[in-house]
């Protein structure tokens, strides 16, 4: 099996691909769009793309391509993994001389409050990824980077600190894109994307009784400008339960009509997640 | 009036506070918390915070204020105005010699695309206003910033472009945050925060519910996580109506048992806005 991730090797989506399947060829990407492109053209099996964390939550370029309407790839599978941020840089430095630190913008936001107490006179650089901005620091003197130890580790790298997130119970989880559909495991889940025509009274309910009615179980909620109107928005739903399940296929086609538009973006097993 | 706002004088949010009262004493601050600090301690009245942009979604900043349980301010007002980002900078650059664009990384989100095609080879930076960002391009040559019209002209700056954003039809939504509350005027809107107990199943319906079934129009929701554990979140729900209506206040004592807490951010009358 071949998948494709937000590159280069060392990011966070390389662990959660590692934690998939150890055996599968790793495809670094450039962008997360990039890495999905890569299973359109067969270039992969499946695309692993970070959609959430725990502390900043959604994961907006990712759900920029899941509310494509006519996306050719379907959720198969989600994986969530502890996110640990180490800070990394060239031996021997002085905390008090550091300049700037670099990172992906989400792993410079979950150790704000860290950094501010650690390296308070340090400006935080945002780079493309973890990786990027350790192989940065690796060749720029009163820098560091905020990453995966593991790809600091071959760089001969100093870690100065092994985890300065500013939640301990940092995780993200991720989810495989690829063009086969998952089986019924009978502990699925099913996630949706839809839109509704602005402001009908209750129509948001409307969308949502027909599962509550069965007691699905609805994990998330989350809303996005569609960037057409203020105030208008797609709506990413996740349900306990498999597309192919009869009750899940019922209450899909009788919310379906009270949308504007609804895609049912996958059925894949249920990570089991417990608070680390 | 006094009216507290992110700072500093020329940002789009103090283009809310004018068209908000034009007689107002306007304070820019350093931070939308600064902002909202000054009305706490009666340095301010008012505090005019951006809550959504139709581009970009929720302004996280100000959900992170709205979402503390002992919040001392309500939400007295909302405010809409067009959003026109300016490309400017020191006259007679050719913008094939531009090596960075400075704003405030909504602004440079919203042109994302305009600037991959008008100045390719230019670096993003990020400022801490779009004012701040004029102000440095003011006195760095092949710099560019964007942002608001309005705080370009006192510096004799070039406009290269009225208005870069990708997407014309670009408004951001403020709101008015003071220890007042503001009264029924018969077309109102209540905004509220909740958190619920994990995975409840269709939990989030029980407390939406009471709501529909009065027909009580649900204009927005937007979700944001705890930071405490994967998978739970602050739910912020805008409704039609004002606090102190008959039928918003049984909606609302009917939902809130049925949430882990639940707060009132303030009734304010609606603010009528149209596509531009």
């Amino acid at each position: 099996m071949r998948i494709s991730y937000l590159g280069p090797v060392g990011t966070h989506t390389e662990s959660a691909a590692i934690e998939y399947s150890s055996t599968a060829q790793l495809k670094p990407y450039a962008t997360v769009q990039d890495a999905v492109n890569a299973v359109e053209v067969d270039e992969a099996d499946l695309a692993i793309c970070a959609i959430e964390n725990a502390l900043e939550g959604a994961v907006i370029e990712t759900l920029i391509i899941l509310q494509n309407q006519i996306l050719s790839v379907n959720i198969t599978a989600e994986i969530v993994i502890p996110i640990k941020h180490a800070l990394v840089g060239m031996p021997k430095q002085s905390l008090e001389n550091i300049t700037t630190v670099h990172s992906h913008p989400q792993a410079l936001a979950q150790c704000r409050e860290s950094l501010m107490s650690l390296v308070p006179n340090a400006k935080p650089v945002a780079a493309l990824s973890t990786a990027a901005a350790i192989a940065s620091t690796a060749q720029n003197p009163n820098t560091l980077a905020i990453g995966n130890i593991r790809a600091a580790n071959p760089k001969s790298l100093h870690v100065y600190n092994t985890d300065i997130s500013d939640n301990k119970n940092n995780q993200t989880r991720f989810i495989a894109l690829g063009k086969n559909t998952t089986r019924q495991t009978g502990d699925d889940k099913t996630s949706l994307v839809f839109t509704m025509a602005h402001d009908m009274p209750g129509s948001l309910v409307d969308v949502l009784s027909p599962f509550a009615r069965r007691k699905i179980n609805l994990s998330k909620i989350e809303s996005r400008p569609t960037r057409q109107q203020l105030g208008t928005y797609y709506f990413f739903v996740d349900i306990h339960g498999h597309k192919d399940d009869t009750m899940i296929t019922d209450a899909i086609n009788e919310a379906q009509p009270k949308t504007q538009w609804l895609n049912i973006l996958g059925s894949y097993p249920r990570w089991n997640y417990q608070t680390p």
